[in-house]
C-alpha cells in the first residue's frame, strides 16, 4: 500500500516537471526559431542547410540541462542571455551531429536526410563550420565563450578517439579490458563531456559548478550507455531505418565492449551474417538475439545503471528542488528507454 | 637622377620595414610553436594533423597584418595578449585551408601534403573544427572573440558563394557583368574580409578601426586578385606541383572573369586542351598564352592595382609611420608577385 501511494505521488511529481520542461523546450524552441531567422547568409543554400535539422525536431536535451542548472545557481533561466546561452548549445550539439554524419557517411537522421546527403558534402562541412562560430558569437560572458570553444575541441578529440579505436578493433587483437577503457574514455570526452559543461555552464567558478559538472558527466556516460543498446532494440525499432545503424558503421559501443569481455566480436558476427543474409536487418537482428540470450544487454543496462547511481548519489547534494526533480525524471527516462 | 635618388631612398626604407617585417614574423612563429607545444589531445594523431601546416612554412600575414595594426592605435604589439590574437588569427586561416583542401579535393598546398590527403579525410575535418575553436578560446577580450567569431562565419559563406559560382558557371549562361560581380563579392568576403578583421581587430570601435578595416579589405582584394594571376604565371611556377590548380578545381578567378567579358571561357578551353594533349600543365600552358595574348592578364593587373590604389589613398590617412610603411611595402610585395 505505502509502496503504491510513493508510486502514485511519484507519478504526479513528474506530471510537474513533465510541464515544466515542456514549457522550457517551448521557449527554447521559439528562441531557436527566432535566432535562425535572423541569421542572414549571402548563400541561400548555406542558410537552408544550417536550418535543416532544427526543423526536424529533437529533444533540446542540452539546453534544457543548461537552462535547469540556472535554477541551482540561483539564476533566472528566462533571462535573454540564458535562453540564448541554451540556444547556443543546442546550435553546436547540431554542428557536431553535422560534421559526425559525414564522418559516419550517415544518410538518415531523424528519419530524414542528413545534411550532407541532402545539401551536399562539401556545404555540410561549411553548415557545421558556421552553426559552431555562429553559436559562440552570440553567448556571454567571455567565460562562457571560452568554455564553449574547450568543449568543442573536447568533443572533437573524443570524435578522434572513437575513429582511431574503430580502426584499431578491426585490426588488431586488443585486451577487451583496455577496450573498455578506450570506450569509456572516449565517451566521457563525448557526449558525457557536452552534458558536463551543459549543466555547469551557468555556475561561475566554485564546489557547485563542481558539483553540477560531474553529475551532468555522469548522466551522460549513462545516457551514451542507453543510446548504444536503444540502437539494437529491434522491438522498439521497427519504424526506424536506421535501425542498428552502430553495426552498419563499425561503431564501438558498450554492447561491442562488453561482449568483447565475454570472448564474442559482434562486429565479426554482424559481417559473417551479413555476408550469409545479405540484410542488413535480419543480421543485425541475430547480433541482438545473441547479446540477448548471453545476458549482454541485461549487462550493459546494469553498467549504464551505475554511472546513473553516481549521479544520483551527488542530486541528493543539490539545494534546489526543480533541478533534483528534472534529473530525476531524465534518469527515469534514461532507464525506461532501454526497457525491453 | 631624382628618381634614382628616390628609388634608392625607398629601398633603403625598405630594408628598415623588412627587418622589423621579419622581427615580428619570428616573434609570432616561436609564439605559435610555443602555442602548438602546450594544445594537449588525447589522440595523438589529431594533434599531429592540427601542427601540420605550421611546419610549412607560411607568409604570417593575417598575423602580421594584426601586429602592424597595433602600431597605429598605439598598442604594444609585443604585449602578450596581441601576440595570442595574431597566432589565433593564424591558426583561423589555417583552419580554413584544411577544410577548404579537403573541398576542393586539393592533394598538394606549399608543396607537401594536405592534411586530409596525409592524415585521412575526417581527421582533415576534425582538425579544421579543433583549430578554429582552440584559437577563439585563446583571443581577448571578448569582443575579439566574437568579432573572429563572425569572422568565420562570413568567410563560410564566401566559400560557400564559390562553390554555387563554381557550379553556375559550368551549368548556365550567365552575364559576363553579373559574374564579375559575384567575383567580387565572393572574394570580399572570403580574403578581404580577412585582411580587414586582422588589420583591425585591434582597434576599439572608433573611425581609426573602420579607416583600417577599409584599407585592409582592398588590399585583400587585390592579393587575392594577385594569388589568382600568379597560380597561372607559368614562368614563375616551373617549380611548383599545384601550377594552375585554379583551371583544375575550375575555380571562377579574375582571370576568368575578365576572360569571360571578352567572350572567352578559359575553364572550357582548358577542358578541351586537356582532352587533346592529356597532360594538365600542356593545357594550363595554352590557356596562359591565350590570356597574354589577349592582354587579359595585364587587364587583370590593372583590375588589381585598382584596388591598391583605394587602399592608398586612404593609407594617407594613418597616422603611424610603422605601418605606413608595412603597407605601403606589402602592397609593392603584391604587385611584385605577378611581375612577368
Amino acid at each position: 500500500m505505502y509502496f503504491l501511494l510513493l508510486h502514485q505521488k511519484m507519478e504526479k511529481n513528474y506530471q510537474g516537471i513533465e510541464k515544466e520542461i515542456n514549457e522550457r523546450r517551448n521557449k527554447i524552441k521559439s528562441y531557436l526559431n527566432n535566432l535562425l531567422n535572423e541569421i542572414s547568409f549571402y548563400s541561400e543554400k548555406l542558410k537552408e542547410a544550417g536550418e535543416w535539422y532544427f526543423k526536424n525536431g529533437g529533444k533540446l536535451l542540452r539546453p534544457l540541462l543548461y537552462l535547469f542548472g540556472c535554477d541551482e545557481v540561483g539564476e533566472n533561466y528566462q533571462n535573454d542571455r540564458h535562453l540564448k546561452n541554451a540556444a547556443a548549445l543546442e546550435m553546436i550539439h547540431v554542428s557536431t551531429l553535422v560534421h559526425d554524419d559525414i564522418i559516419d557517411k550517415s544518410s538518415l537522421r531523424r528519419g530524414k536526410s542528413t545534411v550532407h546527403k541532402k545539401f551536399g558534402h562539401d556545404m555540410g562541412i561549411l553548415c557545421g563550420d558556421v552553426l559552431f562560430s555562429y553559436a559562440v558569437s552570440i553567448t556571454r560572458p567571455q567565460n562562457t565563450m571560452k568554455e564553449l570553444c574547450r568543449l568543442y575541441n573536447t568533443i572533437c578529440d573524443g570524435q578522434a578517439l572513437e575513429m582511431q579505436l574503430s580502426e584499431k578493433i578491426l585490426k588488431e587483437k586488443v585486451d577487451p579490458q583496455k577496450i573498455y577503457d578506450e570506450y569509456l574514455n572516449m565517451i566521457s570526452l563525448k557526449t558525457a563531456e557536452f552534458f558536463g559543461v551543459a549543466l555547469s555552464l551557468s555556475a561561475k567558478k566554485s564546489k557547485k559548478k563542481k558539483l553540477l559538472y560531474y553529475i551532468g558527466k555522469e548522466i551522460g556516460k549513462a545516457f551514451q550507455m542507453a543510446d548504444d543498446i536503444h540502437d539494437i532494440l529491434y522491438t522498439h525499432q521497427k519504424w526506424r531505418e536506421d535501425f542498428a545503424s552502430d553495426l552498419k558503421e563499425n561503431k564501438p559501443t558498450i554492447l561491442y565492449v562488453l561482449a568483447k569481455k565475454e570472448g564474442i566480436d559482434i562486429l565479426e558476427i554482424y559481417k559473417e551474417r551479413k555476408r550469409n543474409h545479405r540484410n542488413h536487418v535480419k543480421a543485425a537482428r541475430d547480433v541482438y538475439r545473441l547479446l540477448k540470450e548471453k545476458k549482454i544487454i541485461d549487462n550493459a543496462i546494469d553498467n549504464m545503471e551505475s554511472f546513473l547511481l553516481k549521479a544520483e548519489e551527488k542530486i541528493d547534494n543539490l539545494e534546489n528542488q526543480t533541478i533534483k526533480m528534472f534529473l530525476a525524471y531524465l534518469n527515469k527516462k534514461i532507464k525506461d528507454s532501454v526497457k525491453m
